[in-house]
């Protein structure tokens, strides 16, 4: 045992120190924002979020594939579908997921919607839903149209008004996740919550990014697969995708830059709301980037980081500061896209641990010393060809089966 | 939270008591079995053991699918196609794995059955070898000799033999796993070792069962899947397939019965074993089998059972004593071969859970009391065909994150 700390040391780990953003989703041209409490949470803590765009605005959106959509994913598919990709509003709840509630979560679900739309006198497929919390319980609906009639009243698109938003879509999330970016042209502001879970809930993920730059519905269509795959798509806290699980882009067109002009920013910030989700993994105590090159293509690469970060020997050993290139590699060898292994090397924090078909002789000490940092690469370079993948994963200590094991019934 | 207990007290958990195997290895008729300690291990536990029929036997392996096979398990598949699967004896040393050695490795495997072979007046092809311990290091090659000779010359059919070989075959285990049986016509014993780590070896399985029964190799070859698919390929600890992972089965033909008789329990002891591996799965304070039905065939019905099993939410949550339905059922949604999960039933401990498209109105705490349990039982009954499929899983606690995270560099 590296050293004798007590049990209740072991559970306890810093949070990141992190700065706000410098430009809240409220403070996107044309968007306000408002987050209040309703009630629904037994915390008191806000749960109800409108974000609104003073004229129809374009959005892209990536869903759940789990086959138990919710309720609000449901209804917000068939929003998008209706309303060709423009938009007028964004409604959300916390504290309840509205999943497995049947016939009456997806009329609570569209009665959401029904209501901002008839207050902004638009129709109600220009308003999306998204909900997240305990599953298997209706929605508390007077709580839920009162919260709906306070976010209405105090739509602002003051800078506080963003993080209102912000606040009132988390539910177990030990720190607030934002990030913006004002640019010459363009503005870009993104929130999400992350992977915390309490039984009944599940790793519900929502975030929403949005830009005053130009697009049209289709580029936005078009852009947000490529978006996802280098930010929300790349997280891996628990192999557990969720219910609810809704990532939506929106261009407000307000601004002078095209989207294309921005869509490297837009990544970047959506990467940053993906690193914080990863950092805020249940008990994490840092953030792993799995590279992997040489892949025969970027399916089979993508295939080799999930592999390797869906072992729970690897995340322990990150976890522990362990530089345990055995459990790598050989998880490396249990990826079925990888055909052959000759030729692979593992590098982490920038140390050779494997190469020739044998461990190096690396200064064990010294690299485990490196793996105490909030960000941790771990490279994988295959011979088999040009794929390549990243993926961030966090950690699995003893808090992960604490929040996952105790929090409970 | 539960119960506030002391994180030390979290980490302590009761191991199962177990009785002595009715009928050991080296009572199997034909069979002499050795174990002795050797050094390889610092501990100066038994680390090297041996396996020994009067004349070739029938024997049939199933080995790691693992891209980086350990030397031993390069050489034993090598010897069982030449040898055509009749075998005199297995080499067997634990404390180091023989894996990532290259051509040295290799040299030193095959010097192991040589030795063997040279003392038994066979030929080396008809002695196979089985590693398991730290991977990366080449073998102590003069220890590894010494416990050899040591082994042929405390070969004995006398009950202890078998036990002394089972010691020097484990590694991390908690408790020694071992099963027998004495039928009328045939006896049926088997040992393994199980899936406990420390760095930087990995979760090597090494399963030996035999029987006196009669059976040609073929015979063997063609029932070792099933008898596999049923025990040691239905085991989940932590999704990490090793370098070394070896189930042979060994029939001396002695004994009345044909191996079609007691094929039914041989499967049995080694459905035991496994049981035992899950277990000891590390820091495990239970087993939960997972049994799906309805699924479209019995692959789709394996995918499901992996998905649930490989979930780092579900098994906190079994650690835990939580019936958290929502963890389950969204799993079963995440499982590449559904399609529908419309008709999905979920049972825990005999009850209920989750059908209709909803979660039941179960009684959480009874059904949690009914948790605290050394055996649960999850049903999956989906509606898709008549696919079916069993695996036994390890939960996952504290004691998990201990062992992987901290018996470290």
């Amino acid at each position: 045992m590296t050293e004798a700390r007590s049990l209740d040391a072991r559970l306890h780990h810093p949070l990141p120190e992190l700065p706000e953003a410098s430009v809240t989703l409220s403070e996107i041209s044309s968007l306000r924002a408002a987050g209040v409490a309703a009630g629904i949470k037994a915390s008191g803590r806000p749960d109800v979020a409108l974000l609104v765009a003073d004229a129809p605005v374009a959005c892209a959106g990536i869903f759940t594939q789990n086959l138990f959509p919710a309720a609000p994913v449901v209804v917000s598919r068939e929003h998008l579908r209706a309303n060709g990709g423009m938009i007028r509003a964004v409604v959300v709840n916390s504290g309840n997921a509205n999943a497995c509630t049947g016939e009456r979560g997806l009329a609570d679900a569209r009665e959401m919607c029904d209501r901002v739309a008839a207050a902004l006198g638009c129709r109600p497929d220009e308003v999306l839903v998204c909900s997240t919390g305990v599953i298997g319980h209706a929605l508390p609906m007077d709580r839920v149209r009162a919260g709906i009639d306070l976010c209405l009243a105090a739509l602002s698109s003051e800078r506080e008004a963003g993080r209102r938003f912000l606040r009132a879509i988390m539910t177990t999330d030990a720190f607030p996740k934002e990030h913006g970016l004002a640019l010459p042209g363009a503005r870009i502001a993104g929130v999400c919550k992350g992977a915390g879970m309490i039984h009944p809930d599940m790793a519900t993920m929502l975030a929403f990014v949005a830009t005053d730059a130009r697009a049209t519905p289709e580029a936005l269509r078009s852009a947000i697969g490529d978006v996802a795959a280098r930010s929300f798509n790349a997280v891996h806290v628990d192999t557990h995708p969720s219910t609810n699980d809704t990532f939506l882009l929106l261009a407000t067109g307000r601004a002078e830059a095209g989207f294309g002009r921005v869509q490297r920013e837009v990544t970047d910030v959506a990467g940053h709301l993906a690193w914080l989700i990863a950092r805020d993994g249940e008990g994490a105590t840092k953030v792993t980037t799995i590279q992997v090159t040489g892949a025969r293509d970027h399916a089979a690469a993508r295939d080799v980081a999930d592999t390797v970060a869906h072992s729970a020997l690897v995340r322990t050993a990150l976890f522990g500061n362990d530089p345990n290139w055995g459990r790598f590699v050989s998880q490396v060898g249990n990826a079925k896209s990888v055909r052959s292994v000759a030729g692979l090397r593992c590098t982490l924090q920038g140390v050779t641990v494997f190469e020739h078909d044998a461990p190096t002789d690396f200064d064990r000490a010294a690299l485990s010393a490196a793996m105490r940092a909030e960000n941790l690469v771990l490279e994988i370079a295959l011979a088999e060809g040009d794929g390549a993948a990243m993926l961030m994963t966090s950690d699995l200590g003893y808090r992960y089966v604490e929040v996952n094991a105790e929090y409970t019934t």
